[in-house]
């Protein structure tokens, strides 16, 4: 069975369990706590030397980090991945986006918040995470007004990839109410059949 | 003609250079000067809403934004581009890893040193650049023991991808003298039929 090692609270991790859920794929869950540093533990470095959940564990023992390429991995030749060309670069532009452009400001900013607990040493670094996360924010509203979805005008790993964090973003100290079709698209992303919330929410 | 928005002193944009001369696909190249601002300009914000390079518009002017998007778009149906499940996934793990793990710290750097002339403002955001830095080269020279390309043991995009930044990672103030794995692979990288290098190196 295919195993995970992840964290629900983790937007990272929570992509894989949404699509994980969406294509009733039976699978086992294994908790890893980062604040108790269990992934810089020798036995999770040798399963991943970059030491970051979510990592997925196949059958035969062999795994894979970084959640957007198990996401594609997973989506391959299902209704989540376009196969065209063109779509198929689309679906990995935004997950690209949301890892380059999104990831580091608004996750970040929920973690300083939600999990240590706005320290003031980190404060000058979250307000710093506030621009760009508005940015990414924009980007989104702009792409997603008049299109119902990120490509094809249809559900696919773009959509998990980047509700993952969007849709907590208050959480990391975004106000979401500027951005209407942000907040219908993430209704939308709600609605679509076998979706799981994030654990805790 | 294919169209490529860029600056070939960008890394990011190199790639795509590099994996086009492979490809002997024709082009045209338009330099792009992001600190004059040339990202932030209304005709290029419709191009691209996210402001960055590089972009490639097609021949019909749909434009796909993202560096490692863009060299999938490219090597599809490539030997650049493993079809395989397991493999095609490995590629896209590293594409991820170079975006997230090692880019922000490696090209910052270089950024801050090169372009931005290594001002005093900086000089605390560039000694946090260090450590996650060289953690991203002992991941690299890690996985590079014993292999002679990242996956595969073939030459694909994820070796084009982290090639980009990695080789100039001494105008970031990287010592690379400590990760002899990563150097015998730079090595072979540079061999590649139609290796072309990076402008003015």
């Amino acid at each position: 069975m295919l195993r995970v090692y992840g964290d629900l609270q983790s937007g990272n991790c929570y992509k894989v369990k949404l699509l994980l859920a969406q294509l009733g794929r039976p699978h086992e869950w294994i908790h890893v706590d980062i604040l108790e540093k269990q992934t810089r533990t020798p036995a999770f470095l040798a399963k991943n030397p970059n030491g970051k959940i979510p990592l997925l564990e196949m059958e035969d023992g062999v795994c894979l980090p970084e959640s957007d390429a198990i996401l594609h991995y997973l989506a391959e030749g299902t209704p989540f991945l376009p196969s065209e060309r063109l779509l198929h670069a689309q679906v990995l532009q935004w997950l690209f986006f949301e890892q380059y452009s999104h990831e580091p400001y608004i996750a970040v900013a929920r973690y300083i918040i939600r999990y240590l607990g706005r320290p003031a040493q980190h404060e000058t670094r979250l307000q710093e995470k506030m621009a760009p996360g508005y940015a990414a924010l924009e980007v989104m509203e702009k792409h997603l007004a008049g299109r119902s979805f990120f490509v094809a005008e249809r559900y696919t790993i773009a959509d998990i990839g980047l509700y993952a964090y969007t849709h907590v973003a208050h959480e990391g100290g975004f106000e979401l109410s500027r951005f209407p079709a942000v907040r219908a698209w993430l209704g939308r992303v709600r609605g679509q059949p076998g979706h799981v919330a994030m654990s805790g929410e």
